[in-house]
């Protein structure tokens, strides 16, 4: 058994930007030479999360609009009084998601199904270079 | 230490089914002899969604009515669009909930409350066999 | 490569009590002295959930204002016909969130952002004692 830390690197572009990461995680645990384990996905930053979903562009416009009814944009936060800042919705929407994803990988490859990728969202009101740390552990 | 690979096969009857797996995971422990770790469960497909709950009958309708807010049947989903499908709001929803679930085991036992069990829970809008993948990975 | 089973004692004061615990789960990395490896974080129970949020006093409202849309006080729960409680909403905010996170750990160090902390939010509507279990799979 063995640890393997990674990073991915991307820039995001806009508010609820979702970029599809399945190939960057497969390609590290290829790398590592794992053949079974787990690889831990965490995103450092409280404004962006990680989670699955069919990527194609319907659910792109779907499921941001899902969370905007959470937290919307309209609303007043507590938030923008303590920093003069305009991301309280961002903050919201990424704690609840989460910044973490665990998945199995198994013959070396990452489980996941044929219509299911692993994206990372931005859910922050502008553009932001993003570091998500990727720790596997598993068996040489 | 080790890993230990395992799958859960099990028949979701409906809309909003869920199902209790905490003794299958149990059972999967005390088949791997592993004693202290972590069990990593995940759902390949982008339907179907991992949390724990207190298994009861009440709960089973008010999970599932507070998730309708969030995405209701009777929105327009852009996801209809791209494949002339019905299930956008089953979609938004298991992303929202996210596939994995992770949970340590200590001296053997999956750690949960009492009043707490680990549940899969059918987004999809028919009935579905589904495999939920179980990766162990802990100390002999 | 071990594991390092460990755990958190806490008391929340009351609904939507939330308690940094990024330190606590620190100090436990350090007193393992493993390098790298993940932490599985998890919460007995099913009125508490674990995330990370920038930990300071405007979100502390905002967020549990969001939650109160997707799960409200007046609302009638069908868990209260079950045991005659008063915790419905609790449990449903508890299933949305989800009672565990894993984070990696890299160089000795919890990764996480400098405005990101790691926090436990009590849902259930009385004060509660709680414990939390942390369950480290790593190299030494």
């Amino acid at each position: 058994m063995a640890s393997y830390y990674s990073e991915i690197h991307l820039s995001s572009k806009c508010e609820n930007d979702m970029i599809d990461i399945t190939e960057d995680i497969q390609k590290i645990i290829t790398k590592s030479k794992l053949t079974e384990g787990i690889a831990c996905v965490f995103v450092p930053g409280s404004t962006g999360s990680l989670t699955t979903i069919e990527f194609e562009p319907g659910l792109q416009k779907d499921f941001p609009e899902a969370l905007d009814k959470i937290a919307p944009k309209d609303k007043p936060y507590a938030h923008h009084e303590t920093w003069h800042d305009d991301n309280g919705r961002s903050h919201v929407k990424a704690s609840l998601m989460g910044p973490s994803i665990t998945i199995p990988f198994h013959e070396k490859k990452l489980i996941h199904g044929t219509w299911q990728q692993v994206v990372f969202i931005n859910f922050d009101t502008r553009p932001r270079d993003r570091k998500i740390i990727v720790q596997l552990i598993g068996e040489q």
